[in-house]
């Protein structure tokens, strides 16, 4: 891609609205524009960041045996009367009339939508377990939305939803859910920690919320420091029984700042730590809190009657974007972690025009894509400074200047985001060093 | 993917709201749930074929050079009296009012938020030509939603739009997007012609629609007959002139029966065919109807201030799915199309349990997966007759019947389901017959 091509509307000056970091370099970079209070538009780079979050997200789904779906945004108010969450939402639900005056609303969530598809469907103790996963924007019409897509109305979230006969085969539905949420964030490129957690609103005996560590977070986390060493689980066959792997993460002491009680805490002060956090998932058992009143059952081997066990899973993937920033930037902007970043590299040209330099972007530009990578070349005739400091800003992982003194020795100057590192290499080098990359 | 895994409720009766043959085989394969009038949860299978389909358009739209963003479901009001559309659109336009007593609605067009992002960032002629588009959720509240998700409510578009200096270009950037939605469609398998159009309530000078030839299409269609022999265009170079291939679709008279007065019709008798034809796609080009009430100007060449020329171009993505099905079913169910088929292929397990029958469906399961296909293996234990018409409802292109007398003598019995054909085969024989296939 071409820069002078790109729509890119990146912002010199720092929107005074932007209070954290993350809301300020989406902003600049020109990620995301504002469409009303708490409500974005994603712009082609923001979108790029958005969408291999997604599929990130999707192929750790697919992989616990989640099956995707897609409900709709506005559901009909009746669904929730069923479950008598209708008038408890309050002011945040987004009620709708359509025009033959029926209740409908934009969906916050989606446990009654998904439970009257699942009732509808099943019969016997052989159509279960299940579980059903949709990425949909939802809307919850905050008081004060702030923080950009942060803390957002209109958000985009992975919610998934377990259907089992009994509590031990839900709590392995649970457990599924627990461990590709740990796989997923270490995809992602950040460090998630699970924090027990309370069910507030969703219901339920058993939940966990994961948090990103970023020294700007909303909230504070203690835990044991040995929790924030424990290696990822790697390669993992969801059939095995996972719950030694949870464990070992929920054995070690992590709290968020409402639930740690300093007296009560049983971990030495030397080895306790203190670090912020972001919420991006949480996870619920709440067992038959839906499917009782909505009446999801089947058949069990012996023909008598079952309610079915639930549990519902989510991920922020539009916050996550936020959360990845908010752990990983420096003052001159972004630093993207590979898995996610809009392009592998950019290629910035110092005299474009220049047949030798043009004839050099392209050359390097030709490899990397050749070798699967997306690029972004600098073409446009900016001063060099101002270059610099964009490339810097929207933060992708390696960046490649090509100018006539290099052209003429053959070298290109490539440098790393993440470290500053700069290095002069050869065409062959340059290519080798970014694509070998992990 | 087993069978006896996978979420597929399909259903052995006719709904009896289903009125055509798209919404009929949808409910009974699967594919969607009704969660209010006119709005559907989209299940597995129907999921699968959506985003085949969303994927397709989204790549032709990349090549045509533009640019994928991602605009919100929810507007502000505010956007629509800009343009005056407000007070004009009636009520299919879901009009919200949020907890701050603000107007706002669900976008049923993006005309309006997309004028506002690029006049809030294009400055000079430079940052023209752009193609910007969008896949995304969409809201009309019809009075009376019917025929399935053909007219629903609540329906998937992809919504790209131009901007340019002068008509000129304009017409450059509309040539781009009717041949990209000749090769979109043909990619899908459909054969969808264009027909010259009202502006209707989006305006503008100039305009196609795009309709799928199905003989349970909605509306009459009436055309030269060489324009259903009129070969698409192989590879494009989209910064070639492209107005050639415009003016030869163009040139032939297509008329919808609203338009077809038989005394004014140029084409003789014996050369006129009558086909029906449902709508998929639709261009627009409209100048400034937008973007002079709106503002929306960049510094030209000389420095004077120039009112962008700019047009829109719709898909109806979720449309697809059923027109896709009107053009390509039988009695017995839906045939789909290779590139939008939700799985390849389909294994029927005559004796599912017998070892030998389940490690012969693994072994083409597996090879035909490791040559990159996506494969539904019947592993139930219903009897075959009902495996059979399952398999024909769903209408994966190939079926392959493995049972304890074929395996004995290394025979798989693989049926195109298009032609009904059948032929016994070896496991390699079947394999390169289901790879290979076109």
């Amino acid at each position: 891609m071409r820069l002078s091509e790109f729509f890119l509307p990146t912002l010199k000056e720092t929107p005074s609205e932007a209070q954290i970091a993350s809301h300020r370099y989406m902003l600049r970079a020109g990620m995301i524009r504002q469409s009303s209070a708490g409500i974005y538009s994603w712009l082609p780079l923001g979108f790029r960041v958005l969408k291999k979050i997604e599929q990130i997200v999707r192929e750790e789904q697919d992989a616990a045996g989640a099956q995707e779906v897609l409900m709709p945004t506005i559901q009909p108010a009746d669904l929730w009367r069923e479950s008598g969450r209708y008038d408890d939402y309050g002011k945040e639900m987004l009620r709708i009339t359509d025009r033959h005056d029926r209740d409908m609303l934009y969906g916050p969530t989606n446990e009654e939508q998904i439970t009257e598809i699942f009732r509808a469907s099943a019969r016997s103790y052989r159509d279960v377990p299940r579980m059903l996963y949709h990425i949909q924007w939802k809307f919850r019409d905050e008081v004060r939305p702030r923080f950009g897509i942060m803390r957002g109305r209109e958000f985009l979230m992975k919610d998934a939803y377990s259907f089992d006969l009994d509590y031990e085969s839900s709590k392995r539905a649970y457990n599924k859910m627990f461990v590709a949420y740990l796989k997923t964030f270490e995809r992602l490129g950040v460090k998630a920690i699970p924090l027990r957690a309370d069910t507030g609103p969703i219901g339920g005996d058993l939940s966990h919320e994961f948090v990103v560590l970023a020294d700007t977070g909303e909230s504070e986390v203690f835990c044991h420091k040995d929790l924030l060493d424990m290696p990822t689980p790697g390669e993992i066959d969801y059939s095995d029984d996972l719950q030694p792997i949870v464990d070992q993460w929920t054995s070690v002491y992590a709290a968020a700042d409402d639930k740690h009680v300093p007296s009560e805490c049983p971990v030495p002060e030397a080895d306790l730590v203190t670090r912020r956090g972001i919420e991006v998932g949480h996870i619920f058992h709440f067992g038959d809190k839906y499917s009782r009143p909505m009446g999801a059952k089947v058949a069990g081997p012996d023909g008598q009657e079952v309610t079915l066990q639930m549990g519902s899973y989510g991920i922020g993937v539009s916050r996550l974007v936020g959360g990845i920033i908010e752990a990983s930037h420096d003052d001159d902007g972004i630093i993207w972690p590979k898995s996610v970043a809009p392009f592998n590299a950019g290629i910035i040209n110092l005299k474009p025009g220049d047949p030798d330099c043009d004839a050099a972007c392209e050359a390097l530009e030709a490899q990397l894509s050749g070798a699967g990578l997306d690029v972004l070349i600098d073409d446009t005739d900016e001063r060099a400074g101002a270059k610099f400091a964009k490339m810097d800003l929207i933060g992708l992982p390696w960046q490649a200047v090509i100018g006539p003194r290099g052209v003429k020795n053959g070298i290109i100057e490539v440098k790393r985001r993440r470290t500053g590192e700069k290095e002069e290499l050869s065409t062959e080098a340059a290519v080798n060093k970014i694509v070998g990359f992990e």
